[in-house]
């Protein structure tokens, strides 16, 4: 059995691969000799890839977010796609509350009075009392709302799938209340059809003009152009963006320079803990390959997720 | 029975005053016509004042850490002095927690980056998994390790009352072995004859050299110099200061400009939430000290809180 790993040789993928012929390489196009014969890839498929590989069954992104993945050929072709959902939960939820605890409290004011030296004291708010609305409950979101009640906020939540556990949530509820009632709008949805412009101007309309939009899963979630116009006329108070619509975010966007806006260069979840957890995630995933168990985070191609 | 209280006319306050006569003064020198008969001050009162009012039996202190309160005749009076203690613990723990994630991930760089509209990614630490010690386990204290659990971290803390409850709180320990362990180290205690001067150039050595330190509660638990020596020497990595040795901290103060060094101007505290506690812990004392009922927050003088 030829497996294909994209990246760094890693010790403990290396360990959950016992009986398989696993290969690293720095790109795929590395393994172009066993394309015919790889059965499974872990690291992203071009679909000109996907055609030359018939013995293929499965593909594992290296990402929590699989929107990049899923080609028309990926969607249509029967391998087995699986994400790293999960390596970046907790990293992107710390990263949420850093934003809504910058905005709400105006950090970049602290910041400029330390460059000049200047003790600017001022009264500013504080998170408990406020309501998170987090428009999407996987990993990121629900730990997310486990530290927003640590924080003594309310809780609103968005989930596709209420079926599944809401832990830390008071309140699952439709997007168009989420907005209306929270103090900070965190999306934390993937990317799909479904979810792609979402937050419009109507969506903005509908919030506070005290309230903070936060985005730390996907850019074009949020329509940038709806963004802009609700940031520059008041419409809501600001926001925290991690993730943007085109990325690398210009140098001539607009958005670098608004004075109510925190751009952090989609690096909420680029730490250290993540990077463990894919390897944990990896490694786990091809244990189960090899064994013939169910494999872990099979993304449902239709959802997008 | 005479009361001043110095500060706005307050709706909460004036409604738990029955029965007695309350006169709101922007100064204490505003009431020197009843300073030989008022029975309690809600506001700071010097010794000069202290001297001129022998029927004052109670003086709540609008602070929540009363070493400005203690002066030597407060300390030889009977009259018995409340703190404030408890307005501003939710926001100073939100305060340690915004120093934290910001030196964890290096927020100044972001800033820098958005201010030159650069992309700047990098990889960074998060705090899941790291051990962050509490040095005083009061309002703050607690408040941030209930913080502190939601964030995945183990909790250490010191408390010089360890019959009290510590919800949160992973291990009780020596301020020696919470140095030693700690990622962060925050210090929350109030500075008293005991503390003052505690963190000296021994403690900043037993840190980790990874390790940062911060402090909310008050300036001066730590030695300046050897603060300063441990930042400038590479001795820990940074510093979240809030509270300084020295208030407001002057324009030629180094602290400002050390690139491991977030500072704030003692704001953690100073939220509309804080305010708004501030006048529920007076009116509610107000209330029992009318009533003849035993007081909140009565400052054991010889402790110093």
């Amino acid at each position: 059995m030829k497996i294909v790993v994209v990246g760094k040789e890693s010790p403990a993928v290396l360990a959950a691969s016992d009986g398989a012929e696993v290969r690293f390489v720095d790109s795929l196009d590395d393994a172009a000799d066993i394309f015919g014969e790889m059965e499974a890839v872990i690291g992203r498929v071009r679909p000109e890839v996907l055609a030359k590989a018939p013995r293929l069954r499965w593909v594992h992104s290296p990402s929590a977010g699989v929107d990049a993945d899923l080609t028309p050929e990926m969607l249509a072709s029967p391998v087995v796609l699986t994400s790293s959902a999960g390596n970046g939960g907790i990293s992107l939820a710390e990263h949420s509350i850093l934003l809504m605890l910058m905005l709400n409290r105006d950090v970049p004011r602290w910041m400029r009075a330390q460059a000049d030296h200047r003790w600017d004291h001022f009264v500013h708010s504080e998170l408990a009392g406020l309501t998170v609305g987090i428009y999407g409950l996987g990993n990121s979101g629900i730990d997310l709302a486990q530290k927003a009640k640590a924080f003594h906020m309310r809780v609103l939540g968005v989930r596709r799938r209420p079926e599944l556990p809401t832990p830390y949530v008071d309140e699952l509820v439709e997007l168009d209340r989420l907005l209306a009632e929270s103090d900070f709008v965190v999306v934390t949805t993937p990317r799909t059809p479904s979810t792609a412009g979402i937050i419009d101007r109507d969506a903005f309309a509908r919030m506070k003009k005290s309230a903070y939009y936060i985005c730390i899963s996907r850019g074009g979630i949020a329509d940038d152009d709806a963004l802009l116009e609700a940031l520059q006329t008041g419409q809501i108070a600001g926001a925290g963006l991690d993730a943007h619509g085109v990325e690398p975010l210009p140098a001539e966007s607009p958005f670098w320079s608004l004075p109510n806006v925190i751009v952090t260069p989609h690096n909420g979840a680029t730490s250290t803990g993540t990077r463990r957890r894919s390897q944990e995630i990896i490694a786990e995933n091809l244990r189960r390959f090899i064994a013939g168990e169910p494999l872990n985070n099979v993304v449902d191609k239709s959802a997008g997720y």
